[in-house]
C-alpha cells in the first residue's frame, strides 16, 4: 500500500506558525484546497480515567457477549483462526486481542486518489474531509417539494456538490436513483460520480456483488495496478447494533479490504433502541462492534485502511422517533473521536443531521451543533456534512447549500489563528490611533481580500436593502444559488476512451440479470 | 463584599463523579438549576506562546498608545495617583501595571443574588448564566411582524423569559420601549424586571443617574446594607473601540464599582471597522481594552466585583455590514475566554448572535454556532443567549424560543458524561444481547424519564404525522409556543409594601425631569 503512515509513524503535519500565516495571506485567488488541515486540536469530554473505562467495558462486552456475524462462516474460520471464541455465529475475544491486531497492522494514515490529483485527500491525522448527505430515498427543495429521488435528481446533486469548494468528496449514495432497479442502481450511481465529479467518491455499501462491480468501475477509471496499490474508493461498513454484522455488510467489507480499499467500520445507533439510553453504555458497545469489524479488516488484509466510525445519535423517549443534534450526541461523538485517537486509526463520523422536514431554524440548530460537534471531535472522514433532513430520509437541495457555507466556516475555524506580524497588526492599530476607524486603513486595504470568512449564503444587509431585495430567508436565498450553480456547473470531462469503456462494462452487468426491486 | 471568592482560592467547584451522577440520575421531576455547570473543561485555541504573545502586543498598546477617557476628569486624577502617565485624556499604563492591579484585588468568582435565592448566580469558575436578549429598539414576531418595540413587549418578553427554565437571568433592556421617553424608560424596565420576574436582573448602563437609579430601586427590593454588601445588579461596560471609554459608559461604571455591583467590562468592536481586520490584532485590542477599565473598576473599590468581556465580531469587507457566527468570531471568543482565565477575572460574552432579519436557518446557523463557542470559551456570563436578529437590531419571539431550546442543549451538554454503574448500563447490553432491542429492557424503563434532554421546539416526528399536524416549521411551532408560556405565565408575586414603595420612587424619579428623546 503506496501513501500508508505506518503505526509508529508521526501523523501530523507540520504546525508551523509559517505555513498558517501563509496560508491566511494566500486569501480568497488561491486554489480550493483538497481538505481541512485542522490546527487547532480536538476538544475531549473524557479525561484517561473515562476513556479506560469504557474501553474496559467494550473489552469485557466482547469477552462476555461477543458479536454476531450472521450467514458467513468464512468470517467465523478467520475470527478462529486468529483464536477468538468462536460457537455457532457468535464471536467472543479475549480483552485486549481485536486492539492488538488492529495496532499491529492498519494505518494511522493514508490517501485517498481523485481522479484529478488536486482533489486526492488525506485521510488522517489532523485532516478532516467533508463528504454530502449518503443514503436518502427522498429529495426536497423548494419548487417540487419532497418526492421520490430519481437518476436526474442524484446527477444534479453530484453537479452541485462538484461546484461547492467547501465540499471534499462526491460521497456515494447522494440520494437513492429509486426510478432504477435496486439491484442495478449502484452501477449508475458509480458511473455518475465518475463521470460528473473528479472528486474522489465512494464505493457501493451492500453485498460482495456490487462492491466487486465498484472495484471494477475504478480499476477502469485508475488502472488495475494503480487500484492495487493504492485507495480510490472509499467504503462505510454498518453494524447491525447491538453487536451483529450481517452478510451485506461482511460480504462488501471483504471485498474492500483485500482489494486494498478504505472501511470505515461504522457501528450506527440510536441510543434508547439499538444501544442502552446512556452515553457511557452505548460508547463501550460501539467500540466494542468497531474493534471486532476492524480487527476483521486487519486480518483479512494486514495493513489495510480502515477507520474507526461512529454514528450514534438518540431516539425520543417519548414517542420513539430517531433524534438529532442532541447534547448525547455530541456527548458521543466527542468520546468516540478519543476512543478512535487511542486505538490510533482515522476516525469516520457524521455531519449536518436533523430531524427536520424543511431546510429551517431545527435544520440548521441541529445541523450546526452536529458538524461543529465532528470537527471537535476530531473527525477525520464526516459523511452527511451537508443535505441531510429528516432523520436520513430526505436530501434537501435547499438544506445542501446552506450546510455547505456551515462547512466553509469549519474549514477556516479549525484553521486556527494567524499570529504573523501582519496578523498582530500593531501597526494598524497606532496608525487609527483611539476613537477613529480600520475601514480605509492601509492594513484593511491591504488585507480585504483574505481577511474574512466569505459566507455563501448568510444575508447581512439592512432590514431595508433586504426586504427591497425581495425579503427572502435563508431557504429562499438557498434555492437561487443551488440553481446557480447547476447553471455553472462546469464538466471536468472524462477521458472518452475510459467513458466508452465504462458504459460498455455497465451495460454488460446490467445485461448479465433481471431488475429486482426498487425500494 | 461577602461571598467572593478572593484570589488565590480554588475558583472550580469539585466536579466529583458522584454529584454529576446525581445531576443526571435526577431527571425531569427535578426543580431547575439556577445556572449551568461546566463540567467538561474549556476549548483553548491558542498555546502559550499566543497567549503571551496577544498580551504583550495588550501591554504595547497600553504603554505606546494609551487609551482615551472622555469628560471625565476624575477618572484621569484616579490613574495619575495609581502611577499611569496621564497626557489631557489619553492614558498610558506601564507594561503588566493593569494586570497587577486587577490580580490584587479583583474577585475570581461571586454571586448574583435574586430575590428569589433559589435563583441566585455564581458568577466564575465553571459556571456560566445564560441571559436574554440586550438592546434592540425593534422586537419581532410572525404574527405582527418587525415594529418599534414598546413597554408592552417588554414585559411580555420579561414574562416569557421568566418562563424559559434555561435562561438563569431576567436581563436588561430586553428590548428597548420606545413609546417610553428616553431618560426614563430605564425606570420602567428596572421595575418590570423586579415585578415579573424573580431571577436575577442587570441595571442601567448608560450614566451615572441611571445607574443610581437602578442601584436605589435595588435597595428599595434587596434592603440597604444587603446590597452594600452584595450584588444584586449586572452591569455591562462597552468601550467605544478603539481604545476610548466615554463619560456614559465610565459614569455608570463608577456608580457600580462603588456600590460594590459587578461590572463586566466588555470591548465592543467589529474587526475591520473598530479593530484591526484580523484577528490577533482584534484580540490585543480588546485585551488592552478590558485590562484598563478593570484596573479602573479596582482603583474605585478595591474588590469590587467585576469580568472580563468582549463582544467581538466582525464586517463584511464587501459592504461594511455587521457578520456574526462568523469563524473569526468564534476564533476571537476561544482566545478571550483564555486571557480572561488568564488575567484571573470572569468571562462574559455573548451568546446566539445573528445578522438574519427572521427565525430561519441562518438565524440558527449563526446563533447555534455562536453559542456554542461561547460555552466552549468558557464563558461565565453570556448575554444575547437568546433572541438576537438582524446584528442586535431586533429581538425575536420566535427567535427566543428556538434559541432557549438551544440554551437547554448546552447545559445538558456541558454537564459532561456520567460514568456511574447505571451509565455503563453493562448488565442492559448483557441482558438485550445481541440483535435485539432496548426499546422494551429493564434499563431502559427505569431511565426513560431522565435519559435525554428533552427538546421544546424541534420535530422528531415522522412526515406523514408532521404534515397532518399542520406541517409547521421550527419558526410557526415557536410562534405557538411563546403565546402558551404567555398564557400560562405563573406571576411570582411580589411584596405590595416593596412594589408599593418602588412605584412611588419611580413617579417620584419621573416627575423629577422632563421627558427627553424617544430613540
Amino acid at each position: 500500500m503506496e501513501d500508508v503512515v505506518t503505526p509508529g509513524e508521526a501523523a501530523s503535519p507540520a504546525r508551523s506558525r509559517g505555513r498558517a500565516a501563509r496560508l491566511v495571506q494566500r486569501g480568497s485567488q488561491e486554489p480550493r484546497r483538497p481538505y481541512i488541515s485542522r490546527r487547532i486540536g480536538t476538544f475531549n469530554i473524557l479525561d484517561e480515567e473515562g476513556l479506560s473505562l469504557i474501553e474496559a467495558n467494550a473489552d469485557r462486552l466482547l469477552k462476555e457477549i461477543g458479536m454476531e456475524f450472521h450467514d458467513d462462516p468464512e468470517i467465523l474460520d478467520l475470527f478462529r483462526d486468529a483464536g477468538a471464541d468462536v460457537k455457532g455465529t457468535r464471536v467472543r475475544f479475549e480483552p485486549d486481542m481485536c486492539r492488538k491486531i488492529v495496532r499491529a497492522t492498519a494505518p494511522q494514515q493514508f490517501k485517498q486518489h481523485a481522479r484529478n490529483p488536486a482533489n486526492t485527500v488525506v485521510i488522517g491525522g489532523d485532516n478532516t474531509v467533508l463528504c454530502p448527505s449518503w443514503g436518502p430515498p427522498f429529495v426536497h427543495d423548494l419548487d417540487r417539494g419532497r418526492r421520490y429521488a430519481t437518476l436526474n435528481d442524484f446527477r444534479d446533486l453530484v453537479r452541485i456538490h462538484q461546484m461547492i469548494p467547501y465540499l471534499h468528496h462526491s460521497g456515494g449514495v447522494v440520494c437513492e436513483p429509486v426510478d432504477l432497479p435496486a439491484n442495478k442502481r449502484h452501477l449508475d450511481m458509480l458511473y455518475t460520480h465518475v463521470r460528473y465529479s473528479d472528486r474522489p467518491f465512494m464505493g457501493a455499501f451492500i453485498g460482495s456483488m456490487r462492491a466487486q462491480d465498484a472495484v471494477d468501475i475504478a480499476k477502469i477509471v485508475f488502472g488495475e495496478e494503480f487500484v492495487a496499490n493504492n485507495a480510490v474508493l472509499y467504503n462505510v461498513s454498518n453494524t447491525n447494533a447491538p453487536l451483529v454484522l450481517d452478510a451485506n455488510m461482511s460480504g462488501s467489507l471483504k471485498v474492500y479490504a483485500r482489494n486494498n480499499q478504505p472501511v470505515a467500520c461504522t457501528p450506527w445507533t440510536l441510543a434508547g433502541a439499538m444501544s442502552p439510553c446512556t452515553v457511557a453504555g452505548t460508547l463501550a458497545q460501539v467500540l466494542a462492534e468497531a474493534l471486532a469489524c476492524l480487527s476483521l479488516v486487519q486480518l483479512i488484509n494486514p495493513g489495510a485502511p480502515c477507520l474507526m466510525g461512529s454514528f450514534a445519535s438518540t431516539i425520543s423517549m417519548q414517542s420513539g422517533a430517531p433524534t438529532f443534534g442532541t447534547p448525547e450526541a455530541a456527548k458521543m461523538v466527542l468520546a468516540a473521536g478519543q476512543l478512535a485517537r487511542r486505538l490510533g486509526v482515522p476516525f469516520h463520523t457524521v455531519g449536518t443531521l436533523s430531524a427536520s422536514k424543511l431546510p429551517d431554524a431545527q435544520a440548521e440548530q441541529e445541523g450546526t451543533w452536529g458538524l461543529l460537534m465532528s470537527l471537535l471531535a476530531g473527525a477525520n472522514v464526516v459523511n452527511h456534512a451537508t443535505g441531510w433532513l429528516e432523520g436520513g430520509l430526505v436530501t434537501g437541495f435547499e438544506k445542501t447549500i446552506i450546510d455547505a457555507d456551515l462547512c466553509g466556516k469549519v474549514m477556516s475555524l479549525f484553521e486556527g489563528i494567524d499570529l504573523s506580524p501582519n496578523a498582530q497588526a500593531m501597526e494598524a492599530i497606532e496608525e487609527v490611533g483611539p476613537g477613529s476607524h480600520f475601514l480605509g486603513s492601509a492594513h484593511t486595504q491591504s488585507n480585504f481580500l483574505s481577511a474574512f470568512y466569505r459566507s455563501t449564503i448568510s444575508d447581512n444587509n439592512s432590514f431595508e436593502q433586504w426586504n427591497s431585495e425581495g425579503g427572502l430567508d435563508a431557504a429562499q436565498r438557498a434555492n437561487l444559488r443551488w440553481k446557480k450553480l447547476l447553471a455553472d456547473y462546469t464538466d471536468p470531462g472524462l477521458d472518452p476512451a475510459v467513458d466508452e469503456e465504462l458504459q460498455a462494462f455497465i451495460a454488460r452487468r446490467k445485461e448479465s440479470m433481471p431488475d429486482q426491486d426498487y425500494f
